[in-house]
């Protein structure tokens, strides 16, 4: 099955706002066993989307739509999709009583405008919007299928997985694509690449190898004709991987390294702070933000300077001596922020970071301490690159090593 | 001038990275008058992207692609516009002798695999590339242009910025687009557009209400012959607006909320630090992250329970009588950060979010206090939605805050 994405809305092409369903559905498309060939944006006139309808017509089985059946004027995805296909939009009841009931839920009366949202023609089913006014349309005619959905990212991906991807499964059979991403922190992309060089080339399953901001991701994905032989083939090959990345890896699919360390801090029923002057705070908004990691979390004391890191109760001998961003500083930022807000474990990351450390002609280095009741380990890292990429790396090797301490 | 996007990839197709070439390219067309109707992503398939090509030398008079344009077998722009433009490819000694320094300026022989990079046709020239081995490419005939970027963003938005753009703006001459950004908290999008209801309908300047995670922004877009005229147009209209929203505009253009506090605290020699437990690190992460305000950011203490609270200097009799998530706490907060980090400002910010707050049936309101030497001021607030994007709000909110204490 052949498939097209087009993005409805002149924002897009104005550059206001950045395209994020086209990348979501792209990414949902493989396992479905649903090849996609073209994805456009266009603007807000019909003229000019009729014309990308037809050639998507003519070439693709499955045209997906997102953005455009708003109430307003320039909502015109229904109105082209009617002129490609011929036929005649006209109000369906049905639709109109659950629109109706929509706005009285909230307490208000239905605009006259929202009349438009309620339009079909023929060959179209509505697909039901939980979250708003616009329901979705399911157009299938000459063995072809259009689905329009709404644009906002929340609206189109509950409509996408509630009704949309279930039927598109029915739909697309025959081959199916099951994939398992291995999710590791402490290797360049080269030497992971290097270690699975002779998987990279098998056909199927295949193995990619893509560096992340939370580390090198192997993505095994294999492709049957039937969901149980796709799984058995990613199981014959997973524990290779598995042995020779062994203790680099730390979780898989859509696991976070928050909330895996949140998880492993939960089973071990113990609690974590840190210190950190490296990161500047988004350790702590990482860990505090994750539904898993936080029940967990103490706190957090984001200590910039020497002066922020004695008040907060580093010994001032120790800073004196070795300095607030050295290897030693690590360990007593994490004994300090342990025993200052009383938790089991405690995690301190200093260092200079690449932007001051080439203005001040040092090395960039990140030091990275854990301290437990029973041990204290100091890991030492470098990553280049702009401030924020640099700060979220140190945060994923800072919950690595939580990870790795955890684990043992 | 008709302009059109296509950007090439096959991992675009796949969903696993997102395009941000095009939006910003998007962005950056309007000022230069030219306008934008198609955007498209093709993968790494020579015939499919040939196709794209010929249909937009047909409708466009600008064709910018990124990607393609690497040492590998893929990478297949350059092919695809010989193909189109029906030229041969030939290798220009030049971009050798280039292409050959630049490998040596890293102390590595040249792979033969980047010759291909070398390649010209007769109606293209080189566009240099200082951040990486991949030329672009400026193709100009029949009063057609192609523009041929890398696809790596800091590469393609310097070349943008150097080479392609100042070309550009000599060939759009013509129309010119000048905007301005104002930048207000505090106020509904409704509320807003409200205010400016009469302004909103005018075809030139046109004005634009746009909801930020750091308020809401509005955007005047003047349209004349010379940047002069359009300047004038843009100042006719600009007191107006910010006369409307006085105590709301916090900035202009590209400000940043940070940055704006930041330069606020520069000039006034005043240093800040915060206790926050509703953002969890956030305020500090983005403090601490920027440039203008680091320097006079003394530290934060992300404070999620009433134990860290207490260990962090907040009176527990408060607390008690209280509770650590009440309005009574925010300015307790700040003052505990101020003298615990010996700040001239302290800051805190508290509350129970939407996501917890829906589970204990409390409000879901964040409360901030600012205190000062001279003063003490309390805002609360309360914004619905995900856990991140009201974390992001509040920081935006506790930002605002400060910025209204600075201003007076």
């Amino acid at each position: 099955m052949k498939a097209e994405i087009i993005s409805i809305g002149t924002e897009l092409l104005l550059g206001e706002i950045t395209d994020t369903n086209a990348p979501f559905l792209a990414a949902e498309l493989p396992a479905l066993g649903i090849d996609l060939y073209w994805v456009s944006q266009v603007g807000d006139n019909q003229a000019r989307l009729a014309k990308a309808l037809k050639r998507a017509w003519q070439r693709s089985d499955l045209i997906l739509t997102t953005g455009g059946l708003g109430p307003t004027a320039d909502d015109i995805t229904r109105e082209a999709i009617a002129e490609v296909m011929g036929e005649k939009l006209k109000g369906d009841p049905a639709l109109e009583r659950d629109l109706r009931e929509f706005f009285t839920r909230f307490g208000r009366e239905m605009p006259l405008t929202n009349l438009k949202q309620t339009n079909l023609i023929p060959s179209a089913q509505a697909i039901p919007n939980p979250n708003g006014t616009a329901p979705g349309w399911w157009v299938e005619r000459d063995e072809r299928i259009i689905v329009a959905m709404p644009g906002p990212p929340r609206e189109m991906q509950s409509m996408w997985r509630e009704t949309v991807l279930p039927r598109l499964r029915q739909k697309a059979g025959g081959t199916v694509i099951v994939s398992r991403i291995l999710k590791t922190f402490g290797l360049s992309e080269a030497l992971v690449a290097e270690r699975v060089s002779a998987q990279l080339s098998s056909a199927n399953p295949t193995l990619g190898v893509y560096a992340k901001t939370d580390g090198i991701h192997l993505r095994l994905a294999a492709k049957a004709d039937s969901r149980e032989e796709a799984e058995a083939m990613i199981t014959r090959v997973e524990p290779h991987l598995r042995q020779a990345f062994a203790e680099h890896i730390w979780g898989t699919d859509s696991d976070a390294l928050e909330a895996v360390v949140g998880r492993q801090l939960a089973k071990e029923k113990l609690s974590l702070a840190v210190m950190e002057s490296y990161t500047g705070g988004l350790l702590a908004a990482s860990l505090s933000g994750c539904p898993e990691a936080a029940p967990h979390f103490k706190g957090g004391l984001v200590t910039v300077s020497d002066e922020a890191r004695v008040a907060c109760g580093v010994d001032y001998r120790l800073i004196a001596e070795h300095g607030g961003e050295s290897p030693e500083a690590a360990p007593a930022m994490a004994e300090a922020a342990r025993s200052r807000l009383g938790a089991a474990i405690g995690l301190g990351i200093t260092g200079v970071d690449e932007v001051d450390a080439a203005a001040a002609k040092t090395s960039g280095v990140y030091h990275i301490g854990v301290v437990t009741g029973r041990e204290q380990r100091l890991a030492s890292g470098r990553y280049p690159g702009s401030r924020l990429r640099v700060r979220r790396w140190a945060v994923a090797a800072a919950l690595f090593e939580l990870w790795k301490v955890l684990a043992d």
